[in-house]
């Protein structure tokens, strides 16, 4: 039986490369480039083009460090936004999470990522030195660490209080426990752990 | 609460190109965004580049309609292909699933869909035309029809049964029943009802 190499098939190529995007597995990814192959040429060459220049286009906030288009990201130049407050996440995805909510005007700042010696991620590696220079020019009173509560976003907002109360800062932690709408009855042991814990008087 | 427009950030408009890619929601979308910022610059060229390029660079093979970039495709200039029989596909992933089953070594023909009057999709929608006149040339002893067994894939295969018959080649459709593996007890009534009627002597 003959398996014919496909190495020199555009289509093959194409699929290929949308294949090593995370989640996309080969079938999916050879969907998606047939669809593509279907898209009108307007909607494939805008595509290619915002793929082309991302790298070009973002650049970190001088500020929070989030991604952004300009010197200073359009949070950061929003006058509505209460600078005494920022918001510590380990990823852009979590700033949409929270902008999402609805519930939370201070700023931001961006760690783009979470301690995990284990891969090799230190300090050195996330948006650290950044953070405390910031709060350290006073205008910061609290700064409130989202990271995700599990063993490396624990760890790390427990490094960053440390080194961010001698600045003069209150240090909060986003409350953990079980999901609003969710049921107790389905809640993993370190969940049921933490509401138990951390339960509040009423 | 302020709700920032992202409408300029480059990434808010690169992950609303991929939400456009059938099958990617939005969180997918600017999580695929976001992986391609953290790429290196040469994989996101790579990929621009075969993306921006995939429409000059496909054509319809001369003999197969399968998608190709030359002017015949791999399989139908192979010699040691069985040039006598021909298996009718709807798109080119059918031929991807045969060419993994390693169970056929003929050429194919890519219909580009299905008989589906409801969405407007008539034999001239159809890489008919193509199918009768290859037909017509007289080497091709036997059409296998491999749309899927659903409605119009059966309607497909009935359709272009009639208009093959009378150019004298043998015309066959796959089986359908209990796929290899599967449960009887799992299969849905209309599989059981296929498999029952189609059953074979032992």
């Amino acid at each position: 039986m003959t398996r014919p190499n496909d190495g020199n098939n555009p289509l093959e190529r194409l699929s290929a490369l949308l294949a090593r995007m995370p989640g996309i597995g080969g079938k999916t990814a050879m969907r998606l480039a047939l669809s593509l192959v279907r898209a009108d040429e307007e909607y494939v060459a805008a595509l290619s083009e915002a793929i082309g220049t991302i790298h070009q286009r973002l650049r970190f906030c001088s500020i929070c460090c989030d991604l952004c288009a300009e010197e200073i990201c359009e949070r950061c130049r929003d006058a509505r936004r209460d600078r005494s407050i920022i918001c510590v996440i380990a990823q852009p995805q979590d700033r949409m999470a929270i902008d999402r909510s609805g519930a939370f005007s201070g700023l931001y700042h961006v760690l783009h990522g979470v301690l995990d010696p284990l891969s090799g991620v230190g300090p050195a590696e996330l948006k650290v030195s950044e953070l405390l220079q910031r709060v350290g020019e006073g205008e910061v009173q609290e700064a409130i660490v989202a990271t995700s509560p599990n063993v490396e976003g624990d760890a790390t907002a427990l490094y960053l209080a440390k080194l961010l109360r001698p600045l003069g800062v209150r240090v909060s932690r986003i409350a953990s426990g079980v999901a609003v709408g969710g049921e107790l009855e389905y809640a993993d042991m370190n969940t049921v752990q933490r509401a138990l814990a951390d339960r509040r008087s009423l």
